[in-house]
């Protein structure tokens, strides 16, 4: 099997990629070649399975170059973050936008249809949910990352109809831990809590304790991925959107968890400022239901505890510590 | 106003672009420069007021010069319909897709933020509807026409939210009666109906007589698309896309309608092949609820009769012939 990774660079294409290289297997074959396709590409393995592609995703030459020679399965995980899409518009409509309907429209032409699997967001939805949410839920993007998202999956859809690919777009709730930096990601405050309260640091917390949000490690992400890709064929006219199960949680049940695993102490140290518009995009979160997708095998983290110790990469031994997880994480990845 | 019509030479952008010159503003304004925008642009009137540029949508520096001086007002009509997508995507994606996303990024920097009415098809909901449907019914469209129809509504909306245009999306069903010609069109059996009654000709329907559509006529159409940019600047958080109030009949409601009109004799000439095809996708409509739009200030053609006299272009005395009137719509736009 050949198999692509668009952002493979980023934190979930970098987890994807390791993940792969260690699986047996996707869609029942064995990895021949694992194309990783970004900006930059450091720090990856010299597994002889792995080829890199650096170079820009808008650039369609690019692009047909490294889908030369096929490819079965495709992730399609480059995105600029809706933060940044929504100050920088030409790049967000460049990337998320034209550079998916490019790669989709190149795929159309292989003999055998890849599978695509598509990283969609819950930015769909926007911040308008209502009280009570399942799978069908109305979709109405506030931000243009979730438009262009919305777009993308019904391109996706269309071209599956078409058989012209083999289309899975999952929505993805925001992931966590990613790592400690300006990412651009409007989500990025879910993170951080968790990094601040295992290295012991303060922590200012912009959404209130009793908001109420959608968790998923990134380990949990990526067996979704790869849940995804590992679907048999699906008929031309099957749904092709599934809303992941989220894990919802209060910023407070978080705390508690991280207070249970990394001691109380570290309490006294998160402190509150909400940000009313944080709030009103991440943190008002309703109970979803989302018995589609768990009957087609998509799960998540399990509960709060387990959330963290996915989320952190840690064992369950207790004395595994945060800051030698993050170490070792850096170097498998 | 400086108010641009693509598809101009179509069906109804003949009929608009001739209403429009009748009315005394548009928007509150009179008209200074109606531009008219096709691959052909054929038997205009010489009104002064009109500006011919004939060229491709898909050709984007064409479509710069156009908007060169800045425009107020955007009647976005032009479209590869949907049976003629479906058999040729590409032309379809490159038309209907990427020229109106195109369009759309153009607009964007405009000092002053255009009206942009865009003509979206009731295609977005694809063949599965509800027994009773409403302006939330969810869209899955079932041809690549919808599946881009819906995309650009997506786009409209989120470029609205931004401010850099004022988007109103109209979703029309199939439309009555276009001329006698192939077009591409799968519902133009609808519009071949009503002329060969009115001729007094021989027609096979390839639906049955109890199946039940969604009309309107393209006075009726016109109407509603000059009411979409009449209604006063739209907040940034508005809704953009309405569903347009419709007729729900049965093919033998409209026989009705017509013997009524042309004669009992007529009747007898009327034969029934149902396709399943056509069968699926436009003859078992639902009946569908409007408030919304209704509220709005969108209308649909009334009943029966009055859809036909529209429809046909009739007056409403009854001797005015099928004949004469077809002869004056040839003249007039």
């Amino acid at each position: 099997m050949r198999v692509l990774i668009t952002g493979a660079n980023g934190f979930v294409g970098r987890l994807l990629a390791h993940q792969l290289l260690a699986n047996e297997a996707i869609c029942g074959h064995a990895i021949g070649k694992l194309l990783l396709l970004d900006a930059r590409l450091e720090g990856f393995s010299t597994d002889p399975r792995l080829r890199l592609h650096e170079g820009s995703i808008t650039d369609a030459a690019f692009v047909r170059r490294v889908l030369a020679d096929g490819v079965d399965v495709v992730f399609h995980l480059a995105s600029v973050p809706g933060g940044a899409a929504e100050q920088d518009y030409d790049l967000g409509y460049q990337v998320n936008l034209m550079a998916s309907l490019e790669l989709l429209d190149q795929l159309r032409h292989q003999p055998r249809p890849a599978v695509l699997v598509y990283a969609s967001s819950i930015a769909v939805y926007g911040a308008n949910l209502p009280a009570r949410m399942d799978e069908q839920a109305a979709t109405q993007p506030e931000l243009s990352y979730g438009a262009h998202k919305l777009m993308v999956e019904t391109a996706l859809c269309d071209l599956s109809r078409r058989g012209e690919v083999d289309g899975r777009a999952l929505r993805l709730p925001g992931i966590v831990a990613r790592p400690r930096q300006a990412n651009g990601l409007r989500s990025a405050f879910m993170s951080d809590l968790l990094h601040a309260y295992a290295a012991g640091e303060a922590y200012i917390c912009p959404v209130e304790p009793h908001a109420t949000a959608w968790w998923m490690s990134a380990r949990c992400c990526v067996n979704n991925l790869i849940q995804a890709a590992d679907m048999p064929g699906l008929a031309a006219n099957t749904e092709r959107v599934w809303q992941l199960p989220v894990l919802h949680l209060s910023i407070a049940q978080v705390v508690d968890a991280l207070a249970s695993r990394f001691g109380e102490a570290g309490r006294a140290a998160i402190s509150y400022q909400p940000d009313a518009r944080l709030q009103a995009l991440f943190a008002a979160m309703p109970p979803l239901k989302s018995p589609h997708a768990r009957a087609a095998g998509f799960t998540h983290d399990g509960n709060a505890s387990a959330l963290i110790r996915n989320a952190l990469n840690l064992g369950t031994a207790r004395k595994t510590s945060y800051a030698q997880t993050q170490n070792a994480m850096r170097k498998i990845i």
